[in-house]
Protein backbone atom coordinates (compact mmCIF):
# COMPACT_ATOMS: atom_id res chain seq x y z
CA UNK A 1 0.00 0.00 0.00
CA UNK A 2 3.12 2.48 0.35
CA UNK A 3 4.39 2.33 -3.07
CA UNK A 4 1.52 3.37 -5.16
CA UNK A 5 2.81 6.80 -5.64
CA UNK A 6 5.70 8.40 -5.54
CA UNK A 7 5.37 11.28 -7.83
CA UNK A 8 2.04 12.63 -9.16
CA UNK A 9 1.95 15.00 -12.68
CA UNK A 10 0.69 18.14 -11.16
CA UNK A 11 0.92 19.70 -14.20
CA UNK A 12 -1.25 17.52 -16.21
CA UNK A 13 -3.81 17.66 -12.79
CA UNK A 14 -3.77 21.32 -13.11
CA UNK A 15 -4.75 21.67 -16.61
CA UNK A 16 -7.51 18.94 -16.07
CA UNK A 17 -8.86 21.39 -13.17
CA UNK A 18 -8.66 24.24 -15.40
CA UNK A 19 -10.69 22.14 -18.03
CA UNK A 20 -13.28 20.92 -15.73
CA UNK A 21 -13.94 24.43 -14.48
CA UNK A 22 -14.03 26.06 -17.98
CA UNK A 23 -16.42 23.65 -18.99
CA UNK A 24 -18.75 23.23 -15.82
CA UNK A 25 -18.20 27.35 -15.80
CA UNK A 26 -18.44 29.08 -18.82
CA UNK A 27 -19.42 32.75 -17.75
CA UNK A 28 -16.81 33.02 -15.01
CA UNK A 29 -16.23 36.93 -15.23
CA UNK A 30 -18.13 37.53 -11.87
CA UNK A 31 -16.21 34.61 -9.97
CA UNK A 32 -14.30 35.28 -7.85
CA UNK A 33 -10.99 33.12 -6.61
CA UNK A 34 -9.70 32.12 -3.40
CA UNK A 35 -6.26 29.75 -3.30
CA UNK A 36 -5.64 28.57 0.28
CA UNK A 37 -2.21 29.17 1.43
CA UNK A 38 0.39 27.91 -0.07
CA UNK A 39 -0.75 25.72 -2.68
CA UNK A 40 -3.65 26.77 -3.51
CA UNK A 41 -2.86 30.22 -3.26
CA UNK A 42 -0.41 29.16 -6.72
CA UNK A 43 -3.40 27.48 -8.49
CA UNK A 44 -5.38 30.50 -7.76
CA UNK A 45 -2.99 32.99 -9.26
CA UNK A 46 -2.11 30.99 -12.06
CA UNK A 47 -5.94 30.40 -12.86
CA UNK A 48 -7.09 33.75 -12.55
CA UNK A 49 -5.07 34.60 -15.39
CA UNK A 50 -5.95 31.57 -17.53
CA UNK A 51 -9.32 32.42 -16.99
CA UNK A 52 -8.62 35.50 -18.20
CA UNK A 53 -10.66 36.79 -14.77
CA UNK A 54 -10.84 40.81 -15.06
CA UNK A 55 -9.59 40.94 -11.35
CA UNK A 56 -7.09 39.44 -8.89
CA UNK A 57 -7.53 36.19 -6.83
CA UNK A 58 -7.89 36.20 -2.85
CA UNK A 59 -5.34 34.43 -0.65
CA UNK A 60 -6.41 32.60 2.38
CA UNK A 61 -4.12 31.75 5.06
CA UNK A 62 -5.97 29.42 7.63
CA UNK A 63 -3.67 29.04 10.14
CA UNK A 64 -5.32 31.45 12.75
CA UNK A 65 -8.34 29.59 11.83
CA UNK A 66 -7.27 25.55 12.20
CA UNK A 67 -9.26 23.73 14.50
CA UNK A 68 -5.70 22.33 15.56
CA UNK A 69 -4.14 25.37 16.21
CA UNK A 70 -3.31 25.21 20.23
CA UNK A 71 -1.80 22.04 18.69
CA UNK A 72 0.20 22.80 16.07
CA UNK A 73 0.95 26.54 17.15
CA UNK A 74 1.81 29.09 14.38
CA UNK A 75 4.29 28.27 11.48
CA UNK A 76 6.66 30.92 10.63
CA UNK A 77 5.75 31.09 7.72
CA UNK A 78 2.14 32.63 7.79
CA UNK A 79 1.28 34.68 5.15
CA UNK A 80 -1.56 37.65 5.58
CA UNK A 81 -4.93 36.53 4.28
CA UNK A 82 -5.58 38.58 1.38
CA UNK A 83 -9.09 39.06 -0.27
CA UNK A 84 -9.43 41.84 -2.89
CA UNK A 85 -13.40 41.41 -3.74
CA UNK A 86 -16.51 42.21 -1.75
CA UNK A 87 -17.10 38.85 -0.31
CA UNK A 88 -20.68 39.61 0.50
CA UNK A 89 -23.11 37.98 -2.58
CA UNK A 90 -20.25 37.25 -4.31
CA UNK A 91 -20.06 33.76 -6.11
CA UNK A 92 -16.45 32.38 -4.89
CA UNK A 93 -13.85 29.21 -6.20
CA UNK A 94 -12.22 28.24 -3.07
CA UNK A 95 -9.06 26.73 -3.99
CA UNK A 96 -6.82 24.19 -2.42
CA UNK A 97 -3.93 21.50 -3.50
CA UNK A 98 -5.05 18.49 -1.64
CA UNK A 99 -8.27 18.03 -0.02
CA UNK A 100 -7.68 15.53 3.09
CA UNK A 101 -9.74 15.57 6.26
CA UNK A 102 -11.91 18.76 5.33
CA UNK A 103 -10.99 20.61 8.40
CA UNK A 104 -8.82 23.24 6.20
CA UNK A 105 -11.77 23.79 4.29
CA UNK A 106 -13.98 24.88 6.86
CA UNK A 107 -11.21 26.92 8.10
CA UNK A 108 -11.26 28.79 4.94
CA UNK A 109 -14.69 29.56 4.68
CA UNK A 110 -15.22 30.41 8.15
CA UNK A 111 -12.76 33.06 7.55
CA UNK A 112 -14.41 34.30 4.07
CA UNK A 113 -17.86 34.48 5.93
CA UNK A 114 -15.51 36.78 8.52
CA UNK A 115 -15.01 39.45 5.25
CA UNK A 116 -19.02 38.98 4.09
CA UNK A 117 -21.99 36.12 3.18
CA UNK A 118 -21.32 35.22 -0.31
CA UNK A 119 -24.31 33.89 -2.43
CA UNK A 120 -22.05 30.35 -2.81
CA UNK A 121 -18.89 29.07 -2.33
CA UNK A 122 -17.85 26.24 -4.56
CA UNK A 123 -14.41 24.11 -3.51
CA UNK A 124 -11.62 22.72 -6.55
CA UNK A 125 -8.76 20.63 -5.56
CA UNK A 126 -6.19 18.75 -7.88
CA UNK A 127 -5.94 15.73 -5.51
CA UNK A 128 -8.74 13.98 -3.53
CA UNK A 129 -7.17 11.82 -1.28
CA UNK A 130 -9.84 10.52 1.01
CA UNK A 131 -9.59 10.63 4.71
CA UNK A 132 -12.47 12.98 5.68
CA UNK A 133 -13.05 14.07 8.89
CA UNK A 134 -15.72 16.60 8.41
CA UNK A 135 -18.44 16.42 5.34
CA UNK A 136 -16.94 18.52 3.00
CA UNK A 137 -16.58 17.44 -0.24
CA UNK A 138 -15.01 19.46 -3.84
CA UNK A 139 -17.18 20.83 -6.63
CA UNK A 140 -14.23 20.06 -8.94
CA UNK A 141 -11.74 17.34 -8.79
CA UNK A 142 -8.61 16.01 -10.58
CA UNK A 143 -8.09 12.83 -9.43
CA UNK A 144 -9.15 11.21 -6.48
CA UNK A 145 -6.79 8.67 -4.61
CA UNK A 146 -6.55 7.13 -1.53
CA UNK A 147 -3.21 8.00 0.03
CA UNK A 148 -2.03 6.54 3.19
CA UNK A 149 -1.83 8.35 6.50
CA UNK A 150 1.57 8.41 7.12
CA UNK A 151 2.21 9.88 3.17
CA UNK A 152 2.48 13.90 2.75
CA UNK A 153 1.26 15.27 -0.38
CA UNK A 154 3.46 18.23 -1.57
CA UNK A 155 3.12 20.72 -4.17
CA UNK A 156 5.83 22.71 -5.56
CA UNK A 157 6.17 25.60 -7.93
CA UNK A 158 9.68 25.52 -10.05
CA UNK A 159 11.15 28.66 -11.09
CA UNK A 160 9.23 28.18 -14.46
CA UNK A 161 6.45 28.58 -12.30
CA UNK A 162 5.52 25.25 -13.36
CA UNK A 163 3.62 22.60 -10.78
CA UNK A 164 5.33 19.54 -9.13
CA UNK A 165 4.02 17.45 -6.84
CA UNK A 166 6.00 15.14 -4.40
CA UNK A 167 4.88 12.10 -2.01
CA UNK A 168 6.43 12.31 1.76
CA UNK A 169 6.81 9.73 3.68
CA UNK A 170 6.78 9.88 7.27
CA UNK B 1 -41.26 21.26 -12.70
CA UNK B 2 -43.74 21.91 -10.60
CA UNK B 3 -45.51 19.20 -9.71
CA UNK B 4 -42.93 16.44 -9.71
CA UNK B 5 -43.66 15.75 -6.23
CA UNK B 6 -46.63 16.31 -3.96
CA UNK B 7 -45.76 13.96 -1.16
CA UNK B 8 -42.86 11.86 0.38
CA UNK B 9 -42.95 8.45 2.01
CA UNK B 10 -41.26 9.80 4.81
CA UNK B 11 -41.31 6.51 6.55
CA UNK B 12 -39.65 4.34 3.70
CA UNK B 13 -37.05 7.38 3.19
CA UNK B 14 -36.40 6.62 7.05
CA UNK B 15 -35.91 3.02 6.92
CA UNK B 16 -33.39 3.71 3.81
CA UNK B 17 -31.34 5.83 5.99
CA UNK B 18 -31.14 3.35 8.51
CA UNK B 19 -30.15 0.50 6.69
CA UNK B 20 -27.87 2.69 4.81
CA UNK B 21 -26.12 3.21 8.03
CA UNK B 22 -26.25 0.55 9.72
CA UNK B 23 -24.90 -1.82 6.82
CA UNK B 24 -21.71 1.30 6.58
CA UNK B 25 -21.41 1.50 10.47
CA UNK B 26 -21.51 -1.76 12.05
CA UNK B 27 -19.91 -1.29 15.00
CA UNK B 28 -22.59 2.30 16.22
CA UNK B 29 -21.68 2.11 19.82
CA UNK B 30 -18.75 4.95 19.92
CA UNK B 31 -21.37 6.36 17.59
CA UNK B 32 -22.96 9.58 19.04
CA UNK B 33 -25.74 11.11 17.29
CA UNK B 34 -26.85 15.09 16.81
CA UNK B 35 -29.86 16.06 15.26
CA UNK B 36 -30.61 19.70 13.77
CA UNK B 37 -33.97 21.14 15.36
CA UNK B 38 -36.74 19.89 14.49
CA UNK B 39 -37.01 17.28 11.82
CA UNK B 40 -33.25 15.74 12.27
CA UNK B 41 -33.72 15.44 16.23
CA UNK B 42 -36.56 13.67 15.97
CA UNK B 43 -34.75 11.21 12.99
CA UNK B 44 -32.11 11.47 15.80
CA UNK B 45 -34.09 10.36 18.46
CA UNK B 46 -35.69 7.57 16.72
CA UNK B 47 -32.41 6.28 15.32
CA UNK B 48 -30.82 5.78 18.63
CA UNK B 49 -33.10 3.94 19.96
CA UNK B 50 -33.65 1.51 16.28
CA UNK B 51 -29.83 1.92 16.25
CA UNK B 52 -29.58 0.22 20.52
CA UNK B 53 -27.03 3.07 21.34
CA UNK B 54 -26.25 3.11 24.83
CA UNK B 55 -26.61 6.82 25.37
CA UNK B 56 -29.03 9.71 24.19
CA UNK B 57 -28.59 11.42 20.61
CA UNK B 58 -27.65 15.49 20.99
CA UNK B 59 -29.98 18.43 19.67
CA UNK B 60 -28.58 21.36 17.93
CA UNK B 61 -30.57 24.25 17.23
CA UNK B 62 -29.02 26.34 14.63
CA UNK B 63 -31.03 30.02 14.83
CA UNK B 64 -28.30 31.68 16.30
CA UNK B 65 -25.58 30.16 14.23
CA UNK B 66 -27.20 30.67 10.50
CA UNK B 67 -25.11 33.14 8.62
CA UNK B 68 -28.86 34.43 7.66
CA UNK B 69 -29.41 35.18 11.36
CA UNK B 70 -29.59 39.13 10.86
CA UNK B 71 -32.67 38.66 8.06
CA UNK B 72 -34.67 36.12 9.94
CA UNK B 73 -34.23 37.24 12.99
CA UNK B 74 -35.23 34.51 15.68
CA UNK B 75 -38.45 32.42 15.51
CA UNK B 76 -40.59 32.17 18.43
CA UNK B 77 -40.40 27.73 18.91
CA UNK B 78 -36.16 28.10 19.24
CA UNK B 79 -35.41 25.05 21.20
CA UNK B 80 -32.48 25.06 23.36
CA UNK B 81 -29.04 22.97 21.67
CA UNK B 82 -28.45 19.94 24.22
CA UNK B 83 -25.45 17.84 23.40
CA UNK B 84 -25.36 14.84 26.34
CA UNK B 85 -21.88 13.34 24.97
CA UNK B 86 -18.28 14.87 25.00
CA UNK B 87 -17.93 16.07 21.46
CA UNK B 88 -13.94 16.15 22.21
CA UNK B 89 -12.89 13.05 20.21
CA UNK B 90 -16.28 11.97 19.48
CA UNK B 91 -17.54 10.54 16.01
CA UNK B 92 -20.57 11.90 15.77
CA UNK B 93 -23.17 11.80 12.90
CA UNK B 94 -25.04 14.47 12.38
CA UNK B 95 -28.45 14.15 11.17
CA UNK B 96 -30.81 16.80 9.09
CA UNK B 97 -33.86 16.12 7.22
CA UNK B 98 -33.15 17.99 4.06
CA UNK B 99 -29.98 19.44 2.76
CA UNK B 100 -30.01 22.09 0.64
CA UNK B 101 -27.87 25.09 0.54
CA UNK B 102 -25.53 23.44 3.06
CA UNK B 103 -25.46 26.58 5.59
CA UNK B 104 -27.55 25.13 8.26
CA UNK B 105 -24.92 22.00 7.97
CA UNK B 106 -22.09 24.66 8.73
CA UNK B 107 -23.83 26.57 11.65
CA UNK B 108 -24.62 23.12 13.15
CA UNK B 109 -20.70 21.95 12.50
CA UNK B 110 -19.41 25.54 13.89
CA UNK B 111 -21.54 24.92 16.92
CA UNK B 112 -20.68 21.29 17.64
CA UNK B 113 -17.17 23.10 17.54
CA UNK B 114 -17.84 25.34 20.46
CA UNK B 115 -18.11 22.19 22.24
CA UNK B 116 -14.89 20.25 21.98
CA UNK B 117 -13.39 19.40 18.83
CA UNK B 118 -14.76 15.81 17.41
CA UNK B 119 -12.17 13.14 15.40
CA UNK B 120 -15.09 13.19 12.54
CA UNK B 121 -18.51 14.29 11.80
CA UNK B 122 -20.66 13.09 9.67
CA UNK B 123 -23.99 13.97 7.86
CA UNK B 124 -27.20 11.70 7.25
CA UNK B 125 -30.28 13.18 5.62
CA UNK B 126 -33.37 12.00 4.30
CA UNK B 127 -33.31 13.86 1.02
CA UNK B 128 -30.55 15.84 -0.77
CA UNK B 129 -32.59 18.36 -3.04
CA UNK B 130 -29.66 20.25 -4.72
CA UNK B 131 -28.94 23.60 -4.81
CA UNK B 132 -26.19 23.50 -2.35
CA UNK B 133 -24.28 26.90 -1.91
CA UNK B 134 -21.53 25.61 0.43
CA UNK B 135 -19.08 22.72 -0.23
CA UNK B 136 -21.17 19.85 2.01
CA UNK B 137 -21.90 16.58 0.76
CA UNK B 138 -23.77 13.96 3.04
CA UNK B 139 -22.44 10.69 3.69
CA UNK B 140 -25.59 9.06 4.07
CA UNK B 141 -28.98 9.99 2.02
CA UNK B 142 -32.27 8.23 0.78
CA UNK B 143 -33.13 10.07 -2.17
CA UNK B 144 -31.45 12.87 -4.15
CA UNK B 145 -34.10 15.13 -6.20
CA UNK B 146 -34.07 18.53 -7.37
CA UNK B 147 -36.58 20.57 -5.98
CA UNK B 148 -37.97 23.81 -7.66
CA UNK B 149 -36.71 26.62 -5.17
CA UNK B 150 -40.42 27.95 -4.87
CA UNK B 151 -40.80 24.74 -2.72
CA UNK B 152 -39.87 23.58 0.65
CA UNK B 153 -40.19 20.07 1.68
CA UNK B 154 -41.68 19.61 5.18
CA UNK B 155 -41.19 16.69 8.01
CA UNK B 156 -43.75 16.31 9.90
CA UNK B 157 -44.40 13.46 13.23
CA UNK B 158 -47.86 11.77 13.36
CA UNK B 159 -49.23 11.03 17.00
CA UNK B 160 -47.60 7.30 16.23
CA UNK B 161 -44.25 8.97 15.86
CA UNK B 162 -44.63 8.28 12.43
CA UNK B 163 -42.69 10.35 9.95
CA UNK B 164 -44.87 12.11 6.89
CA UNK B 165 -43.31 14.76 4.71
CA UNK B 166 -45.11 17.37 2.46
CA UNK B 167 -44.44 19.66 -0.23
CA UNK B 168 -45.19 23.06 0.51
CA UNK B 169 -45.59 25.83 -2.48
CA UNK B 170 -44.32 29.46 -1.56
Amino acid sequence: MTHILDKLDAEALYRTLLQKITVALPQTASLQLAGIRSGGAWIAERMARDLHLPHPPGFIDVSFYRDDYAQKGLHAAVQPTSIPFDVDKATILLIDDVLYTGRTTRAAINELFDYGRPDKIMLAALIDRGGRELPVSADFVSLSVFVPQDQTLVLHRTDENLFDMTVEHA
